[in-house]
């Protein structure tokens, strides 16, 4: 068997999130579709995530395990020789067999862009969620510094998240203002499911002024998901990067 | 009567150009569908350019002229509440009656964006044309210049382009490289139909080291269009800006 990891990109407007389902377009579905033309064989396959309906990523890892040997750079250039336009392979690494893409994974980083102006804009709108209201930036950092570090985040987390432990730990927690856009930075061991958009969800609340600041640490508190604000829209999120441990993927990366 | 230019905004991915038809979405038959909501009267609608299927517009100005009176923020507003997400109004000024949003119009400005790199992108697919050999930069700025000045552009227009004259004047023709991009800027005093297209058709080949920049002089001077290389494909294409002389449009602008 041989051990093969993929870094895939997509643009997903136009998925209906990772998990496969039947009748409705999926990244996994997609991915299935050009492995079965390309490797031609058997394959298992795992995900290091399970992207929501809408949700976005620049670089997502997907393992591939199949008896077939191939140079990564064949299943490179073959796999996004049948990939459609909206997505695309833009690495590919062997990594050991005893590699599990969800389970090897110490960190994530996840990027959620708001516009923040009047009018809508029709080449940022497939990207970002647009709060025509003026956002203050000073208080959803002072909130964000709340979620930093280990926490039970049961309040952030959708009502169907099947994670056994709420427990996460967040790295970091970013908001920057780029033009007329703010730009939430999540870097965290791992996400419960929406925490995201429900976390951004309700930083653009109290952007807003509509919650405080000390608002956020009492929701966190209160490990109720029914306290905090409404959960943000898939659009604005992309995955942006999967971190391993540096002795399990150094070798054999491709040039992007 | 008054008389209203609206620069318009739109992804052109998913619309059949400019030019309303049966059953098709396009520019004109959205816009329309707007302004019957939101003027609620009679109008005559005149657009500066035709785009083609496929391409972009960061400003395209519309001239509408109706007997209703509005401040050009409540149409600014109004347009924007009832657009679909790929378009939006960017602008609104008042114009004089004898206004010409294509007549009056004395320069126009449209990019052309490459994506010069082995493999596609599903973020910039939509607004690049993705050309995965290694382009010369150097030797398309040379063939460039022979088209800046005034010429007869024959060779450099679609076979069912109906301009009376085939003249024009280039005023700039820029070629530059931003990281994996490159991009084509052109400035002239008017456009014949597919015109940058087949420009950017011909500097790529040029590019690729399949024309010589003395032989895009020769396709000029031949005025045949059968002598030039292929048109490039649509989705690359953005009107950036259409000028008009100052005292025509300098009042009444919006803030964007």
């Amino acid at each position: 068997m041989y051990h093969y990891l993929l870094w895939i990109r997509y643009d997903g407007t136009d998925f209906h999130g990772w998990q496969r389902q039947t009748d409705l377009r999926s990244v996994q579905g997609e991915l299935e579709s050009a492995l079965k033309k390309v490797v031609g064989d058997e394959y298992r396959m795992a995900s290091s995530s399970r992207t929501d309906s809408g949700v976005h990523a620049l670089r997502h890892p997907v393992g591939v395990k199949t008896p077939v040997k191939l140079p990564p750079v064949a299943l490179f250039r073959g796999m996004n020789s049948v990939l459609p336009m909206d997505m695309a392979v833009v690495d590919v690494q062997t990594v050991p067999l005893g590699f599990n893409a969800r389970k090897s994974a110490v960190a994530k980083t996840y990027r959620y862009r708001v516009l923040n102006q009047t009018n809508r804009d029709p080449f940022i709108g497939r990207y970002a969620w647009h709060v025509p209201y003026r956002l203050d930036v000073e208080s959803m950092r002072e909130a964000a510094q709340y979620l930093v570090g280990e926490h039970d985040f049961s309040a952030f987390r959708a009502a169907d998240c099947d994670a056994r432990s709420p427990r996460r730990r967040m790295h970091a927690l970013v908001v920057e203002r780029n033009g007329a856009e703010i730009i939430f930075t999540l870097h965290g061991n791992a996400f419960l499911r929406n925490m995201v958009r429900i976390i951004v969800g309700n930083l653009v609340t109290v952007g807003r002024g509509r919650l405080t600041p000390a608002m956020v640490k009492e929701i966190l508190d209160s490990l109720d998901r029914t306290k905090g604000a409404q959960t943000a829209p898939a659009r604005g999120l992309t995955l942006m990067d999967v971190d391993y441990p540096m002795e399990l993927v150094a070798s054999g990366a491709l040039e992007w």
